[in-house]
């Protein structure tokens, strides 16, 4: 199990050389500096306290779970076990990275079932893992922020989901016409389809491949692959569902049932959905998930009913969310372009089952924390590309660095980030260094200024800013921007000035 | 590389019975609930608050690094890429889950190096995974605390790095008095032996083992594993160094140098080292670690020179760091008995040269969080048991959910979790979820309050007050402790009240 110290050829190499792995990470998987970082944490804070505003509880499980126990469900893949990070134990079990939270929650659950309250709503974040090919933006790790609501058939629990979705997304900041939450019910083309005599769940999968194509391919598209198949600009051949032409006018019908209100798409679905036992139920589901949306105050523009939303072929088994990002960006026609899923959900009633052998109601919503921090940025509401370093203590003589930290000090217990230069280079070097660091002020302390009980302080962001926009460097120079001397005794005022300058 | 999906004898069962796992976590991999996680995240705050204050700058590597980048420098161990969560990727290069944050960084830094700040202070905090026996309390995947100056061979950057320990603690809310971290050179045991005549590396690591058993076999043991060996109680036997005696007692003088102040120690180990350019330059380096943290105001009693100190044996090069709790209980004899490390470090100039060939001084502290939450617990700062739950809005009637969540939704508003009973059980049910849920109050609309634009509000902390000390049953029912009506516009600062009475 345990791999060899050393690979390849370098392990043939005597012994006098030594070896000398090549420094890199592994692929698909991202080191991430301060400014990606403070953005997610606050994005995971802003949702998590929408969460807890509404009653959900933090949990978190192990990163590893038993092969079995984490099955083929793995979401919007219907592939069975495939893309985990799986390994052997020493007692010759598998276990598997999480590749989302919902999977370990349903083995939580049913492993600690009678200990807890019932609805149990858990809420959390965390690392998960998919071995797939990684490429360009493409990563075998990212972050998931959920909630979930499990023991509660209710169509309120997942209006309440949703609405959690809404808020937690104001909360990190994303503005409100930068994406539309659709929601929609897989009981509503399962009933239409039974309605239309189509009884068989092989065929019944296929048809719902074919509309969650509707985005790439039109309408033309999707109609030929509800028929006889497609074939595509290759040639190659796609079998479609072999539904008769009343069948496929119903689910094209359907599919096209959106309108601007929830309770317009509601009317139009009433008319299409053609009136099987399974339709109904999904039509009351979504009549009820309405109408506590309304109660909820969640705005019709952000929260709307859409048939054409599919997601997650055999994981979902009613109601089903997804969350775009609607780009600023339009096409060559004017229409608006699509940026992809920030995040989604939907009940999943037979997760615990699994496990249990008893069904239980489930709903959820994942938040894709990477993606969103995304569209965070693309929105223009991302932190800058680089966080503001601390102010920076210069070094010059190793005999005063008793009075260099005594600097940093000060200003630390004034709330500043602040810091003395602890490498071997000079004065230059140590300017470049606060530059790069993008510190507002760097704190000069030698010789003179030690006698003479002063502190010479400069403002390395308004000498940027001048160094920026001066043509003339020469006058520049002479001018000595933003450099001051004063009492050691205003170091913390000063200073302070000039952070809540550039904090503006 | 795939597991199968089916294990074991279930595998070998018909079709018609579904397979159904077993709902177990892996052994060595827990889940925790909101109170735990809950205190763990006070801590990585607190932390990482005062690394920021110091200059640090945030980073985050993956889960994974290539076997050959993780070496064999496990620490606290000197068996070779043991211990380790590892998988051959599709491209055949060995993989393995990261053991501590120390190793990443160093691949960082080394695959970084032209393009970082120098020297480069980074913190970090995440998961780490060692593939241990697990038992009792002994768990295979743990949180770390990390920050560390790359490029900086000053013995000031160690003295920093030990201030932002001894301030994290305080900022983690554990008492000055419940621990104390001791500072010790590797560089000065090293200059003894050689001052000695001891110059083989073999030796000196045996040298260093015995010294590391000084807490658990006393004096005389260690004397015994310096020289021939030693017998334990089961009979077997130990080889020793092999010093001759004069040699042993300069180690044993060594080792027993500590006094009550830094200067005191440094006057007492200038006096027992010897003389050798090695042990020199490391009681140089102690003198202006113990400067500087006279210049950082770091109290005597908090930050020790402790020769007796090993930690990490082929890891350490110069300063080595350990943070030891201190337990309130004594021994039979009235010795204060320790509890154990919480947390650790020192400086290792040697682990990026091992990408580079060239050696980069390097130093760093790292906080055992769940040791840390441990000891908070342990002097009574830790968070209650459990967490307060929310608010818990009683539902009876589905046609009334909408009152029930704009309820909710007014507590929300004013700053109090709250939600609505999701589940489908009678009003005995909901009253007992909300107390298992530890929720301060109960808010109760029934068919009457509503016609009467009443709410009616059940103190659940006074009622669980009441019903724990009151022995007389039945006059605590009839006075219906706690609830009372009041009109729905009163609902917020009724519940508002009883929720900061709760948080008293």
């Amino acid at each position: 199990m345990l791999p060899p110290l050393r690979t390849g050829k370098r392990a043939a190499m005597t012994s006098e050389a030594p070896f000398r792995p090549k420094a890199r990470a592994p692929r698909g998987f991202q080191d991430r500096r301060s400014a990606a970082l403070v953005a997610e944490r606050r994005i995971l804070e802003a949702v998590s306290r929408v969460y807890e505003a509404y009653g959900f509880e933090a949990l978190e499980t192990g990163a590893f779970e038993y092969a079995d126990a984490l099955g083929k469900f793995l979401p919007d893949s219907d592939r069975p076990n495939e893309g985990v990070f799986a390994l052997q134990d020493d007692d010759e079990q598998w276990m598997a990275l999480r590749y989302d939270l919902t999977a370990p929650l349903a083995r939580f659950v049913a492993e600690n079932w009678d200990g807890l309250p019932k609805p149990f709503r858990r809420y959390a974040f965390g690392t998960v893992w998919r071995n797939e090919k990684p490429g360009p933006g493409r990563f075998r790790e990212f972050v998931q922020c959920d909630a979930d609501t499990v023991g509660s058939a209710r169509a309120e629990a997942d209006a309440e989901i949703i609405a959690m979705a809404v808020e937690g997304y104001a909360a990190a900041g994303l503005p409100a016409d930068a994406y539309v939450l659709k929601i929609n019910n897989r009981k509503l083309l399962n009933g239409l389809l039974s309605a239309a005599g189509v009884e068989d769940a092989g065929q019944k999968l296929v048809v719902l491949r074919a509309v969650d194509k509707l985005d790439r391919l039109g309408v033309e598209g999707v109609k030929a692959l509800l028929g006889a198949g497609r074939k595509d600009e290759s040639g190659a051949f796609t079998k479609g569902a072999g539904l008769g032409s009343a069948a496929i006018d119903s689910v094209l019908a359907f599919v096209e049932a959106g309108r601007d209100t929830r309770q317009g798409t509601l009317d139009r679905l009433a008319q299409v959905i053609g009136g099987s036992a399974e339709g109904d139920e999904g039509l009351a589901e979504l009549d009820r998930i309405g109408a506590a949306l309304g109660g909820l105050g969640v705005d019709e523009s952000r929260a709307k009913f859409d048939p054409s939303v599919v997601r997650g072929l055999e994981y979902y088994t009613g109601a089903v969310f997804e969350a775009e990002l609607l780009a600023e960006v339009t096409d060559e026609n004017g229409a608006v372009m699509r940026f992809g899923s920030i995040g989604g959900g939907g009940r999943y009633d037979d997760l615990v089952a699994r496990f249990t052998g008893e069904r239980t109601p489930a709903t959820g919503f994942s938040f894709g924390v990477s993606r969103l921090a995304a569209a965070l940025a693309a929105s223009g509401r991302a932190t800058a590309s680089q966080t503001r370093g601390p102010v920076v203590v210069i070094a010059f003589d190793p005999n005063h660095m008793a009075s260099y930290f005594a600097a940093a000090a000060d200003l630390r217990a004034a709330g500043m980030a602040a810091e003395v230069y602890l490498g071997s280079s000079g004065m230059k070097a140590q300017m470049k260094y606060a530059d790069r660091r993008l510190s507002p002020a760097a704190v000069i302390l030698g010789g003179d200024e030690i006698a003479a009980g002063t502190v010479t302080i400069k403002d390395l962001d308004l000498g940027r800013a001048l160094s920026a926009g001066v043509s003339d460097n020469e006058a520049w120079r002479k001018e000595r921007p933003g450099q001051v001397n004063v009492p050691r005794g205003d170091l913390v005022a000063t200073v302070r000035a000039i952070v809540e300058a550039a904090g503006r």
